[in-house]
């Protein structure tokens, strides 16, 4: 646009607009966002370039993300260190990935038999939880926002039936962080590899079991070929929250209007990625089912089992670290309040309806 | 600011700068927001004034919303007709208000027995909802945005307790819409109260019971002192999405990145306000039965009754309405994948967190 085609758009639009321009209209800002996802988690990493995209929209171009996915630009764990030591500005990311940095990190990807997704919302929105997030990354130069939730997940594919806790004794199974931990407090060897390397190694039994994320992203791997069983629910995730890590100094740089901008686009992928997800998995569920694919529910033994090492391992960290320990406090509080709530009226109805066979055969 | 400083400015920033400002940095918009709340209904309204807020910080002032309380510059129902007409901007309501004027607008506030909240989010984003809404309202010179959702409420207050399904014939209930017309097929009563007159009626005895929301905008109504017993699941509002409406003619003129402003403020309150009734109702529920509300659950054989008159209203309807059919359709089988789905996963775990008495008590 020319000067003068300028000056007569000002014009048009008033005096008043002549004199407001500030600093977001001026600012052209531009940065990167290291995900820890392949392209091919379509959802995830669509919802990463949804919120660059609503940036850029917002602010007609003028502050510009570009997303990068996993290992093109830092490596898909290394996102946590590369946004605190500022080498890139922000990063999409999953707070449990960095579960032994600070067992606290726990609280923001979301705790085993935890917060489900909307009470994670609720616990970031108005329940103390951004709060005590921002301070605990701010000690490593990071300010987090919630950026998305995965929900409730499977618990993962299995070589063989798991009918007794006794059947988790020596599971090799493929699973991080804290979920790792608890189960192997059950006897079972957790084993971190990499997702590409997942379905030869169930395919040659040098592991038993994989839990990846749930039935859209898991199609895509094929794990049903070499694993039927597919167990439900996923209690070790039971709402991922997806985290954008921003680096403190450059967040304090961006004008206000850009924080505003990234913040309503942030929160919206938080409802966006969890809307997308829920209406791309049945689909996904159904054709894995005749695929062939094994359905199994965890038996009440075992996820009773699997809660008591949850809540040990928990309390166990609590005595390690004072982060958890007081983050904790608060925590059990508010989950116990919610749970109350969601049992009165939430659970109730949604008991009921899931009682009938589809919407008019009762 | 002069033209120098603005040159300077743009130096600063780039020539790309100089060539970039498009119409949404020079325009200036006021738009008014007719709600159908009061003040006094601080998270509904809260939430509509948070979204005013929220544009406003993105486009440093340069789109501002006024939000009105109901009957401020237009009565809480006439919002419709109001958008509809060019009267005002925009405004903030819940469809199902409208519910006599068509009644395919019950799938935009939310059926009874039908999506829960993550579902309609679902139906909204990615599952083709939003579209056949934007069809639906368009033939009225409205374009409608989801900005919220209440969740599941409370079933509301009753005089008398309900045991059995004939315990509803002859009951005068405050409850208007679709939910209205499936207690008169129950040999019900329903009345359409403002929200000022229910608690003298109540008192009086001129009505038997009131549905309102949940407990904690119910709380502020006192309903407990004139109709102790407080009844769940709200199964007639499951989900009850908040929309804003935007004049169609208006909607066109704003600037591309306002509308993208708009629409991602939008979006932002879908997720929080519904975090918002979720951190609050629990502590307002706990008052409640403090103060001597009896909590009590309609028993499954009138919930049954109920579900089997939503459907029978429903099929009705779709016989006499077109649109209501053709959306209708579509919304089963959307409905059922989802439960299917919801049932498979976050429903397992669920039910499961909560057979729990609270973290760490199993």
């Amino acid at each position: 646009m020319s000067r003068r085609m300028f000056l007569k758009g000002a014009a048009v639009a008033g005096a008043a607009t002549l004199a407001a321009p500030a600093l977001g209209q001026t600012a052209q800002v531009r940065w990167r966002m290291a995900t820890s996802w392949p392209k091919s988690l379509d959802t995830i990493y669509g919802s990463a370039a949804a919120l660059g995209e609503r940036v850029s929209q917002i602010t007609e171009g003028r502050f510009q993300i570009q997303v990068f996915a996993g290992g093109e630009i830092v490596p898909p764990l290394a996102v946590f260190d590369a946004v605190s030591n500022g080498t890139v500005e922000m990063g999409h990311t999953l707070s449990s990935y960095f579960f032994g940095k600070n067992s606290a990190y726990a609280f923001d990807g979301g705790l085993p038999f935890g917060l489900n997704t909307r009470q994670q919302q609720a616990w970031m929105v108005d329940g103390g939880g951004a709060a005590m997030m921002r301070e605990l990354f701010g000690k490593s130069n990071i300010v987090p926002f919630p950026v998305g939730n995965v929900g409730v997940q499977m618990g993962g594919w299995y070589r063989k039936e798991i009918n007794t806790v006794e059947d988790l004794q020596g599971l090799k199974i493929r699973i991080g962080g804290l979920g790792g931990s608890i189960f192997r407090r059950l006897g079972a060897v957790p084993q971190q590899i990499p997702a590409g390397d997942i379905y030869p190694s169930l395919e040659r039994g040098t592991i038993d079991a994989a839990e990846w994320i749930g039935p859209y992203d898991d199609e895509k791997l094929g794990f049903g070929r070499v694993a039927r069983f597919y167990y439900t629910p996923g209690w070790f995730d039971g709402a991922a929250q997806i985290t954008s890590y921003v680096n403190a100094a450059k967040w304090a740089e961006l004008p206000k209007p850009f924080q505003a901008a990234f913040e309503a686009a942030a929160n919206e992928q938080v409802m966006q990625m969890m809307a997308t997800y829920d209406r791309r998995n049945p689909d996904a569920l159904k054709r894995l089912v005749a695929s062939g694919v094994q359905l199994r529910a965890f038996p009440r033994p075992v996820l009773e089992a699997c809660y008591r090492a949850t809540v040990a391992q928990c309390d166990e960290l609590a005595t390690q670290n004072p982060d958890f320990a007081r983050i904790y406090t608060a925590w059990k509080t508010f989950h116990d309040d919610q749970n109350l709530w969601f049992r009165v009226a939430e659970n109730t109805l949604d008991q009921f309806r899931y009682s009938t066979q589809g919407w008019g055969r009762s």
